[in-house]
């Protein structure tokens, strides 16, 4: 906890019988200027007690509590796991402010339903070699773009667990601009992760994949025939964008890669990736009609005492494309694994068996790994690693020749915390916060010296809050940045069981707030997640925000953030046919589209082209064609593109989905389809 | 504003010095048996006065916080728009406890991703005859299915406006049940709204429908080719089921129905929709490369003064099909325009134009309609009307031969309530409350002696209070039944703007909770709307809703809410295969698959039967097939299908993707798909 108050939050004070008495006196002062007082404080007392509310809880309603009209502190970015969603929540209030759609097609943005943007995004995303066009992802690691380290508020990348993919959102206008199908990857558990100035992405694969033409291997080959792969995706400094051709990958052994994160500061130019299952199990636990669940994953990947920790050098890396060092795999260019270890790019350290999170420090001299079936924190020192990579401290190698770094060497410290220890925030006061997800609490304990502890104090157990239920990550504001701010905490519960209203058999996940204030540690409130399942989420302060935009620049095309080409201006509304193809240039105003009857035959192939001409922050304008599943929704300024071949016959209603106006409802026209 | 107290909310006391003191007294003892009193209460003052917060805010803040761990009192139930889906909130709380997937498939939950329940309800929702299959609807009203005319907790229904469809949702685990796609309405306005026994579910169009054999008409055949309809779909009372031959619909005249209500009590066996462009204009806004404004709908729909109330006597709608006075259209029972007309089915009476609302009071003697483009709410009496229709009391028919009963004869009362009043909301003590879109406020009102009024306080206008900003619907607690709560209030405000942290050029939309025991009325929280645009909500005590299940029976199909005859019990795993056929029999619990390896060769045909077999809440398991765009949500003890043709090659991961172990990640397995 940290003892520092901030401009609208203070320092709470405890709330005991005289410790009360005496702080009212000395706060009923400040109090009364707002015209709160002896008489106006013990109204709210009343009004708490009215509703059943402890002390304790009345205090967590004042602490959390936005007004209507004020404006959160902060922001939270979310993946939405399998909603294939990001979500933007507002922190203290908690409140939900936007679900952003990223790999799942969502209609109230006008995404993947007939419009170029969300169309093109989406199809871009998913590789033509599969069976089917992707319409889901399993969002897990949010990254907001960095510069020197801490978030600069430009861009937020998120991965796909599911499809080994990648997205960008341009924090302009909160939409997803580019998804990258990436070569080699099936799922992917170790991305997103930025450099500090956000130099590249880092994405590595979770199951490892067959690297044989067909894509297909038998289980018999996987230790021959499957790999993992760290990729590192350069990103256009001007637009967020993956830069392929700039991009890398490093080839790693079929271990199943977890979660990764990029050094800072001492740790610079480093990467490091937990792993699990270095026994390269593959399951199989079902013979000859029986069952046998000794012969599942879970028992037969989790034997090794010990897996390891991936050490990347990403400078060094660099240097070895440049001095192509590299094959081409499915048009990545991949340093081979032998590669890799013979010039220094990747080093194994020992890591309690089947861990979970990696995180570095904000000085980047530790990294805090998650023991997930060992009761640890283990921390490693960069200075120490990169004193035994000079040293060539090895314990020898791993069957595919990899150096593993002696555990000894590179091992600050070990720090009890209680039972299954996930991930690892920071405050700026030197001390870590670890989700255990057995225990359902978080654990709060000291660094080292290196991040201002003294020696006496390092690297302890300091306080444990309880948490409903089953937590998985954690984050504290800036939490993962050279510059964290402490304050706020959230925990995000994979379970809830029974702490909302039910809502069925599918139950919410929960987040809760935690006052980083408080001493002890407490929850401020509950916030039920009944949209998908966030795993990893970062909190920006609002102000970094600042580049964010309430409506477009006349005629703006969303993908490219340019004036479209096809973009209509007020008195320039016109239809074109050349044979069978009509394009047909449109306006949206409140409360009319301009034309709003379209003539045309079956077989003709229509272009729709609209611009909504309005500059009003929130007149959003909506576009349907239901009958042919047609959804956009056009802010003021944007121009959109609708593509149909007009293969069914009828008169059918066309209408302005999102109500604009008094007179919404007659914002509506007709698509006539005569019989061919 | 009732003055009643609630078990846990109590009626606050106004804040002003003088009254504040007294209150502070008085309420200090009460408070101080559960810790509060002055110290107490003072230290909350300063909580506050430090966040910033006023007085009035810091109560709000109190009166709307729930504490983790405690249920809130109220769910609403909110049509998502055009996401598609609906949305389950908690009140007090504000907070989001769940998305339900209805129209747009949702993969958290695993609806539309692959499984057999999410696959058919979408597919029977999409009638083959339309071009593509519809993936996404426009919901709009909410109805809650009724005993008695208040809400029984055990069905919802939900139109979708922008394919004239409907879909019922199962209150035992807040699933999509069924989709109906309906005959004869391209889209529509005027559903859901059950009577008050849930005998009907009645959706009316809005666009008309060419009743031509193509399904298409020119605009110029508008009054010959295009029709309305009201459709009465019978409900199976066990299942909550669509019953589509004891279902039939009313031909309507081409004008634009909109919002409909049923009759309930006093008026029990009719029902009634508002309609706009009785003008019959059809738009055509630009000739000869001009575009031209007034030719808009904006202008040539709102031309006439008044348009028609359509009231509509069900009961005799009844004896008419049983009569055989109907033809089949699309396998629709429909009672012919001019039958309706001659039987007494249907009447109009005369209201100002573009009326949008139209809703009954609690005893079902007044029927409130909103006048959009008139500042007044026009009361129409059930009594009058019955009265007027006995005595043919006509101001002639309208162009399709429909008596028109005099407005002077059926209208009891128009109370001036400010500009734009769209919808109307009901409490116990005789209010209604109004909301006025381009006042962006509410008005409170009183209703006449039948509503328990006074002859001299009634038809008044009581107060306003401003939101924030354009209020389409509100709601109040079991708003819209024979016995409303009072309590809470909810404004469904399409326009945010300033209101929150900025999230992009699309702004959420903003519910604002208002208490209503406070005098005056006042806003307790701002809620944003960040997916989908809200429509009608339902707000319906957490204690009506008692047969919510947590798990299933073992082995249940979530579509039949039987056991599935393919369900796997722990020890019966099994693989079968046939041919290029192939079922594997599936069983999920913490942390593995049986079996988790499935060795197939391309071109076979893989069903998947997956079991569930836990029986904790919130054990959920995920199932992913990523490559195959697969992915389940199996709750515990619900069985799954999935069926896939093996087109593509390749060793593919298959995944846990719901969190639900310390060992979640290795809870993975593989389907082998050997080249042909």
């Amino acid at each position: 906890m940290s003892a520092k108050g901030g401009p609208t939050i203070t320092r709470r004070t405890a709330l005991g019988a005289a410790a009360g008495a005496a702080a009212g006196v000395a706060l009923g002062a400040a109090g009364a200027r707002l015209g709160f007082g002896a008489a106006g404080g013990g109204d709210l007392g009343s009004v708490a007690a009215a509703r059943g509310l402890t002390p304790e809880e009345a205090e967590a309603a004042l602490r959390s509590y936005v007004p209507g009209g004020d404006l959160d502190e902060y922001l939270i970015f979310a993946s939405g796991g399998h909603s294939g969603q990001v979500l933007v929540i507002g922190v203290p209030s908690m409140r939900l402010l936007k679900v952003i759609g990223v790999f799942t097609p969502e209609p109230w943005q006008g995404y993947g339903f007939g419009t170029d943007q969300g169309n093109r995004v989406l199809a871009e995303g998913s590789d033509p070699a599969k069976s089917l066009p992707l319409r889901w992802g399993d969002t897990h690691h949010p990254a907001l773009s960095e510069t020197e380290g801490d978030y600069d508020g430009r861009f937020l990348y998120i991965n796909d667990r599911a499809n080994g993919r990648i997205a960008m959102i341009d924090l302009r206008d909160f939409k997803t601009k580019q998804i990258l199908d990436i070569p080699n990857l099936q799922t992917s558990h170790g991305g997103c992760f930025v450099t500090p100035n956000t130099e590249y992405v880092h994405i590595s694969s979770m199951t490892p994949c067959p690297i044989t033409e067909s894509g297909y291997a038998p289980l018999s080959r996987y230790k021959e025939d499957f790999r993992g792969f760290s990729t590192w995706l350069a990103i256009d400094p001007d637009t967020g964008r993956f830069v392929l051709d700039k991009s890398f990958q490093i080839e790693l052994p079929p271990y199943t890669q977890d979660l990764a994160d990029a050094g800072k500061l001492a740790s610079y130019g480093f990467g490091f990736i937990n792993s699990y299952n270095t026994e390269m199990a593959t399951g199989g636990n079902f013979h000859e009609g029986h069952g046998d669940p000794a012969a599942s994953l879970e028992s037969t990947a989790t034997k090794n005492d010990y897996d390891l920790l991936h050490i990347i050098d990403w400078k060094k890396a660099e240097e070895t494309v440049a001095a192509g060092g590299v094959k081409v795999l499915h048009g990545m260019k991949v340093i081979p694994l032998e590669v890799a270890a013979d010039e220094g790019v990747l080093h194994f350290a020992p890591e309690p068996r089947n861990p979970h999170g990696v995180d570095v420090n904000p000085t980047g001299d530790y990294i805090c790994v998650g023991g997930k079936l060992d009761p640890n924190a283990s921390v490693y020192s960069i200075d120490k690693i990169k004193a035994a990579i000079d040293a060539q401290d090895y314990d020898g190698t791993d069957p595919f020749g990899v150096p593993i770094l002696r555990l000894d060497s590179v091992l600050e410290a070990q720090v009890e915390l209680g039972a299954g220890p996930l991930h690892t925030q920071f405050d700026d006061e030197g001390h870590a916060y670890t989700s255990l997800f057995v225990d359902s609490a978080i654990a709060e304990w000291t660094l080292g010296p290196k991040a201002g502890i003294s020696e006496d104090q390092a690297f302890r157990l300091v306080e444990k809050i309880p948490v409903h239920y089953n937590i998985g990550h954690l984050v504290t504001a800036h939490g993962d940045t050279v510059a964290p701010h402490g304050r706020y905490m959230v925990a995000l519960n994979k379970w809830s069981i029974d702490r909302f209203a039910p809502v069925g058999t599918l139950h919410p996940q929960n987040f809760q707030l935690i006052d980083l204030d408080a001493e002890p540690l407490r929850v401020l409130a509950d916030m039920p997640i009944g949209i998908g399942e966030p795993h990893y989420v970062q909190m920006v302060a609002l102000d970094r925000l600042d580049r964010t935009l309430r409506v477009y620049e006349p005629g703006t095309d969303p993908v490219t953030m340019r004036r479209s080409p096809h973009a209509v201006a007020a008195g320039e509304e016109r239809v074109e046919r050349r044979g069978r193809e009509v394009d047909v240039y449109m306006t949206a105003m409140r409360s009319h589209f301009t034309p709003d009857v379209i003539e045309t035959r079956q077989g003709d192939l229509l272009r729709l082209h609209i611009t909504n001409i309005e500059q009003t922050p929130d007149a959003t304008h909506g576009f349907a064609i239901p009958a042919y599943d047609v959804e956009a929704s056009i802010d003021p300024g944007e121009a959109v593109a609708i593509e149909l071949e007009l293969s069914r016959p009828g008169s059918f209603a066309m209408y302005c989905t999102e109500f604009c106006s008094a007179l919404h409802l007659e914002m509506q026209g007709w698509l006539l389809v005569a019989p061919a």
